[in-house]
């Protein structure tokens, strides 16, 4: 249910990528806030960086995070045009879908990278499987916000 | 988990709702677009309706859907005052944490009211717990849209 969900997500948002035009996506959903471009390549950079926190493996494009996750939006630091974040998008989920396969259903419910042994011992909810669920929700936070876009 | 998870979004969105003011929640998101106090009745009604399709007993507001769910914004229907729904908020999460109580791990994952029992035999995880997954991400698809009154 969590995977499904997870995918569902992930659907939507290409959807509505399809649907959205490289000018729509480098504009500001309203003024003085985030564009397009930079809510598509924060998803991308956060998704990506599910293979290091789930233990998968290497990730794909560590590069995104200096822009699109440790800086806000228009902080004057490279970023590939819309229609290279277009591509890496299905890539980056196949990726990670095919990585999924991998974890057996008891390793969604162990410790992910974020957490120490000793808090896991104490909230063991807080595993693996709990971090698709977030990231799952986080998906549709910033899809509200690109669907004002169209 | 998926408790959890739900606990932490209708939280957040009440965070949210206290740090908007009357004037921010009765205007539109961007021009054209739904209202802030639309979003807010819509969350509502969505949520007071779970105690229906997750079989848990009588509504605490169903006068809300004519205005929130079955007609979009501006449709002319009258709806209550913003100050009235601030105070349906707490009411109306508290009541369903309580009802919440009432199911075993083993009700979570029986069916729910939108889908007959032969769609169930099909897809099982059509059960309770996935429509509150469900209802989790649809609350962050609207806080992301009501943080940007902010």
């Amino acid at each position: 249910m969590g995977r499904k969900n997870w995918d569902l997500g992930v659907q939507r948002m290409e959807q509505l990528l399809s649907s959205l035009t490289d000018e729509q996506l480098l504009q500001e959903i309203v003024p003085g806030k985030n564009r397009g471009i930079y809510l598509v390549g924060h998803l991308l950079a956060h998704h990506d960086n599910l293979n290091t926190l789930l233990g998968l493996g290497p990730r794909l494009h560590p590069e995104l995070d200096e822009a699109f996750m440790h800086h806000p939006d228009r902080s004057g630091l490279p970023m590939p045009a819309v229609r290279t974040l277009r591509q890496y998008w299905p890539e980056v989920h196949a990726h990670l879908a095919s990585q999924f396969q991998q974890l057996t259903p008891a390793a969604w419910f162990s410790r992910h990278g974020t957490v120490s042994e000793e808090d896991f011992q104490r909230e063991p909810f807080r595993n693996k499987l709990n971090m698709l669920l977030n990231r799952t929700s986080h998906i549709s936070l910033h899809m509200g916000q690109l669907r004002l876009l169209t």
